[in-house]
């Protein structure tokens, strides 16, 4: 973990267990670090899965094999490798995540396509195998650990753990939801950038979990990004253990499944935030409302526009309301917008209206609002009913520093 | 200008006077500055002209009306405001440039039409109309200045003069062209992003003028990019005052007009590449030529996909040779790709064939090339036959503490 502490990190929460779900970590090595690197969580039977991946067309092994395994609904285990991302490694990147599978699956006596993989860090380097392969041998024989051990094992240039919790009650039950997340380079939507666990004790389908699932991602990970970079590796799965004893949630036909719903989204959309919040060099979190646009996708293209913009974000690292750079970047969008209907303020302050700055526009309280670290854009196009809300950071030489210097 | 001049700058060229064209500078002091501002040029009678303009859905009020007046073909005058871009300010800022106009042609007896005027600078604040009145007033009156003095007029946050010739023999007459150029942020395609003049002494139709453009434009102004930020005020306008007394060019049947296709395309690629070297903190100038991918388009998306991310421009920055974020950029760009056919190299040396990293890959000529200050990144896609070259710089502290400062 760097030591340079994100100043917009948030405390890790109290999360509680996840009856199924035992969590283990150990030293893999897979950098010539002092740390533990390899986490392994093992999923009682019985376990739904759903996942959402990188859209990138040069994914990871990791990434391919987890489209075809999620299809199946059905998890024992789950193995996370931090330090090599095991990308464009070719046939020796797929031997790797197969000797994983298969020595978990011998632990565990079950299918190796219910063993999940997923590995973070650098690209190009084949995963060795006898790392993992002595990795995970100490790390199945590891005692228990916490849900923030977990966290901190799974990250690689984050500077905080980060973790979510939320919970619903289905009919009688109470379900728990609690998730942990790593990343903060490299995030940009399609979808969010970044590895991602959700577990939960509820029971139900998978066919649903993935419904859900993909549904939070639209408005939450697909809506954040960092430096409109896309991993080969982004990864969200959730696991249902099915413990807590509901009926099976199998459509929003059934009792409590708009409950559940509404949690997994919240705890979707804290573990965005808090990816955003770990944005390299973030000194600020910029949160983007678009409204009256053409359409939903359209606020959605827009936002991410301004939320992508090197210029933007340089301004509002120098707190500075430089509201014509949003509107150079409402117009490089490509979506229609009228320059002479165009409005655009911050922190609640409208600096211009209808395509002309405010006759009486006074900056002092947008001024006092940039100097803060939660800042609001708001841009609405006045051409329609459409809007989208979309996250971002500041762009600071924290960035440069991180990222100018990572493999060494 | 800024005090610290670009280390990628290259020296003002030894420009002819073109025919025709007078150039004049004044001070109609936009900004609290001490320097000239404003630049105005003077065409012989019959002088015709052509543009291309931003893609920006929220341009300028100058580039609306440019936009316009090339359709006409003619042009008399061209004004150029540095300091304040008059962009998404109504109705105001259309008034301003309309009096300028109007100024102008009362002066040289002409249609209004054909004075064209561009600005650039701040966003947002119109432009004062007593200062330009008064600028204007001075500016007509002032004695011929040089090719650099209107280099440096034109010039916002460059940190140097910008300027490229060429000639070439129109049957048995030798025309010239001298163009200028300013722009170092706020650079990328849709179109190129910058206020660029190409004058020359050739008698060329309007039409075919404006068709050799465009097709210029494609190869050099669209494939250069910066921070991925299009401005509102992209401007290139090529005049030509025909008073080399060639007979005037019309299509590409004509005797010189091959020629001539070829000077003016040599003169926008200096341009373009001019632009790149005063990139906002640029200390190494990157030429990416993508080959094998699925179309000409595709590798030109491709190749953008590469230059304009951050990750890329800070590990070259860092003198890096990590073309895992290559992988992941060719990835991210959302066209064909196969990550088993990839190849990757820098400065003629590959890192990595066909999806992997050569076993007998060898760092060292790649360190070293990196180290230098003009660097190449070669991508092979392996599946088809489209390549395209695009330019860039990379992405170091000096962009953050420019852009996060501009406005103050």
């Amino acid at each position: 973990m760097d030591p340079t502490r994100s100043p917009l990190a948030r405390p890790f929460p109290d999360m509680p267990a996840i009856e199924g779900v035992t969590l283990r970590i150990a030293r893999a090595r897979y950098k010539d670090w002092d740390r533990a690197d390899l986490t392994y969580v093992e999923l009682a039977e019985g376990t739904s899965v759903a996942g959402v991946f990188t859209r990138s067309a040069c994914p990871s092994t990791e990434v391919e094999m987890g489209r075809e395994q999620v299809r199946a609904g059905a998890a024992r285990a789950l193995v996370v490798n931090a330090g090599n991302a095991n990308a464009f490694t070719g046939h020796r990147g797929r031997e790797a995540v197969e000797q994983i599978m298969a020595q978990v699956a011998a632990h565990l006596d079950c299918d190796p396509r219910q063993v999940f993989v997923s590995s973070t860090g650098v690209i190009g380097v084949p995963l060795p195998k006898d790392k993992a392969r002595a990795g995970i041998s100490a790390v199945v024989a590891a005692p228990p650990c916490s849900w923030e051990d977990a966290a901190n094992t799974i990250a690689t240039t984050d500077t905080f753990a980060k973790g979510a919790t939320a919970s619903a009650m289905v009919g009688a039950k109470r379900v728990e939801l609690s998730a942990i997340v790593k990343g903060s380079g490299m995030i940009a939507p399609d979808m969010a950038t970044m590895l991602g666990y959700i577990f939960t004790d509820a029971a139900i389908a998978p066919e649903f979990l993935q419904q859900l699932l993909s549904a939070s991602n639209v408005q939450t990970f697909s809506c954040i990004t960092v430096d409109s970079d896309t991993s080969t590796s982004d990864t969200v799965l959730a696991f249902a253990t099915g413990k807590a004893g509901n009926t099976p949630l199998t459509s929003f036909e059934d009792v409590g499944a708009d409950a559940f719903a509404a949690a997994l989204h919240d705890v979707c959309r804290q573990l965005a935030h808090l990816v955003v919040r770990d944005g390299e060099g973030a000194r600020k979190f910029i949160e983007i409302r678009v409204t009256g646009a053409a359409s939903d996708d359209s606020a959605h293209t827009i936002g991410l526009s301004i939320a992508n913009s090197p210029l933007v974000k340089t301004a509002i690292a120098g707190e500075d309301a430089n509201w014509g750079r949003v509107v150079m970047a409402v117009g490089k969008a490509g979506e229609p917008a009228d320059r002479d209907r165009l409005s655009i303020g911050f922190g609640g302050t409208w600096a211009a209206r209808e395509g002309q700055p405010l006759a009486d526009y006074d900056e002092a309280p947008v001024a006092a609002h940039l100097k803060g670290s939660e800042i609001t854009v708001d841009v609405d196009l006045g051409i329609g009913s459409g809007k989208a809300v979309v996250w971002t950071c500041d762009l600071t030489h924290g960035y440069i520093d991180i990222n100018a210097d990572y493999r060494s």
